[in-house]
């Protein structure tokens, strides 16, 4: 009786510590006989491209917690919706085909919302045929916008990145005696979570970022103008984190706004915070720079949360216990059982009631106006970004796992 | 009797650990009684805004400590060019008026070749005038484009972050099952040493960055858009990190190209990685993304070169034994005695010799295709992002010091 395991939708640096979790759980176990990994998500299934993770952690004693400590995806990904359960009969037959060729019991997706949907129609389907193959979700998202969930794993990570940066950039901003406006735009299309993790990097000292725009309150332009103005008459040096998704009172991108292409023109090459430098320094004729913090914010492994890191391999350790007690349609989730001390518990929720769904920043954890978040919204993310993670460092340099599997000449 | 130290130019996170070796250095000789520091370069001389340093040790002991894993500037910066001595005579008399007032020995300062031409400016007027301060350059900038010296404080650090950054953004890459391109836009204007230093990403298993451009050889686009697709033919994950500076045959960068206004048109909102991205997305029609290593790569102190902090600090100190010995119009400089075991040794050189030059990447350390670098300059790279340096964190971040004495109410 064997299991498999895939990945799928973005990276996090976190997203290998919950397969770690998988792993060891057998390790301790030994309930299962081969644990699978299934290279590039549900495609790598249909396709039959498989490692034998069992035989890896045979080979190398190291294995699982340089897995830990490696960003983005093990496994590789795909962004592949299955077709509903009517329509697509044959995309599951040939899956659930695949899972008694290698003896199954288990398929555990790693995974966000779209993820979590293949899941919840795996499991389904499983169930509508008396498939003997239980299905298990395992979060994952850098976004944090999965609901039923305290936090996702991932996000931690990416916040402790993002107030670092934030962090460091200011210093950057500090230096020079000139009037400065600095943009720093950050992920997060629809939920602006990460975005907020920008208020962690204030100081008693430093106030950067000085104003916060999340894509859940509508962006008014004119407002953003006034209240840089008005702390730019105060000191020389402020700081904006902005969401790359935040949208006008008309749910339109700011970036794609009629203000900002009558000012550029070109706008498929412009992203929020190029269009708000853009629209500042027209404004406000002063120093004004934009920065992008890009991929790295899913992929900066060296920078990730401890706390982050553990969870995730114990969301892993929890869905294998799911499993173990013969569940199936479920996603191993954790919940907050106390603020302070900071203390999380695991459980599961039916993933049905997850997938497709989207958790956003409540109202009341965004100030009035708009322009910045909550203490309540501080105090939910201090505990995530706490402890700094043993990363192995070779000739200078993180030390992360090879995937040459993921790159095959083809 | 006293002196004075300042900082100028861009910021590097190795900076601080300059002033920290003057510091210490004053600590162990006592030779001066009071070090003072200038609040943004030479303006702050000008402006007569200053920090009394020596109090700032004595009342915290871990100042020093703390200063060299901060990023940025502790002393703020300028970016203002001495007039010519013989048509600014009036800033000159300031200065050194001011230098009298405060009983100043010996001015330090800290910079690129822009600051070493005030460091030359000065010392020249004060020889000429027979006035009895002596003037000091200690260099940073991680461009590493100063002659004379083997290579700069802050390079080390930068290159560091350079390359962990494009390891990392190579894992990201990697997940996918389709072709695609991944550019990663490093600074470096004129010189390529940055850039080259992406080298250092690759791993046995991993040949990111695929490909290298620097500014020291004219950029062929056509002869990047066919090895970008033959590499493709083989794979799946190209890889490019080029240099912000890159110019074609005639000498334009590619952000300004016909080419590229033709395309896009408003360049001024491209950056050169957007307007490759944007070429190379038409002339291959596959996914391509650029992804700018922003401010960061000069900015994040939680991933210095200890190395680099350590030569940077005694590159601080031997300034110091420069004053002692009663030197001026020096630059304290580090040269390589040995590649292998590495080893440097501290000495001066004329800073007249030094102002103004700019250190390119010798030709024959880029290879003949001019898409890449030679194991020459892998080889002269490596030694210098080795070490992690012991970063504080403080609830889950990095704990710099703080600089509110660069952003006051004004």
């Amino acid at each position: 009786m064997n299991c498999m395991v895939a990945q799928s939708g973005g990276p996090t640096v976190a997203i290998n510590a919950s397969l770690a979790g998988v792993l060891e759980m057998n390790r301790k176990t030994n309930h299962f006989s081969i644990v699978y990994g299934a290279i590039n998500g549900i495609i790598g299934v249909l396709e039959e491209r498989f490692l034998n993770l069992s035989e890896k952690m045979e080979n190398d004693a190291s294995f699982t917690k340089r897995l830990i400590h490696s960003p983005a995806m093990y496994l590789g990904s795909c962004r592949y919706k299955l077709p509903k359960g009517d329509e697509g009969q044959e995309k599951y037959q040939e899956i659930f085909k695949v899972f008694e060729k290698l003896e199954i019991n288990t398929f555990f997706y790693i995974g966000g919302n779209d993820s979590m949907d293949t899941v919840d129609k795996l499991s389904q389907y499983a169930k509508a045929h008396a498939l003997p193959v239980k299905i298990i979700g395992i979060p994952k998202t850098i976004d944090n916008d999965l609901v039923k969930i305290d936090h996702t794993p991932g996000f931690g990570s990416a916040a402790k990145y993002v107030a670092a940066s934030v962090r460091e950039v200011a210093m950057d901003a500090y230096i020079y005696a000139v009037k400065s406006v600095t943009i720093v735009e950050i992920m997060g299309r629809d939920a602006g979570w990460l975005t907020a993790a920008s208020a962690l990097a204030r100081t008693k000292h430093s106030p950067a970022p000085d104003l916060i725009y999340l894509p859940e309150v509508p962006f008014d332009l004119d407002k953003c103008i006034q209240d840089t103005r008005s702390l730019l008459e105060g000191k020389n040096t402020v700081v904006i984190a902005m969401s790359e998704g935040i949208r006008d009172k008309n749910g339109d991108y700011i970036s794609t706004a009629d203000s900002a292409s009558d000012i550029f023109g070109h706008n498929h090459l412009s992203g929020a915070g190029k269009t708000l430098e853009g629209l500042l320094k027209n404004a406000l004729q002063v120093k004004v720079r934009s920065i992008e913090i890009n991929v790295l914010q899913r992929a900066a492994a060296h920078m990730a949360s401890e706390t982050d890191l553990m969870e995730s391999e114990l969301l892993g350790e929890n869905a294998f216990s799911l499993a173990m007690e013969g569940k199936t349609g479920l996603m191993s989730i954790l919940t907050r059982e106390s603020r302070n001390p900071y203390k999380v518990a695991y459980s599961s929720w039916p993933v049905s009631e997850i997938a497709n769904q989207v958790k956003s920043v409540p109202r009341e954890w965004i100030n009035e106006d708009g322009n910045d978040v909550t203490k309540e919204m501080v105090d939910y993310l201090n505990p995530l970004i706490q402890g700094e993670p043993d990363v192995p460092y070779v000739d200078g340099l993180p030390d992360y796992l090879p995937v040459e599997h993921l790159y095959p000449n083809r």
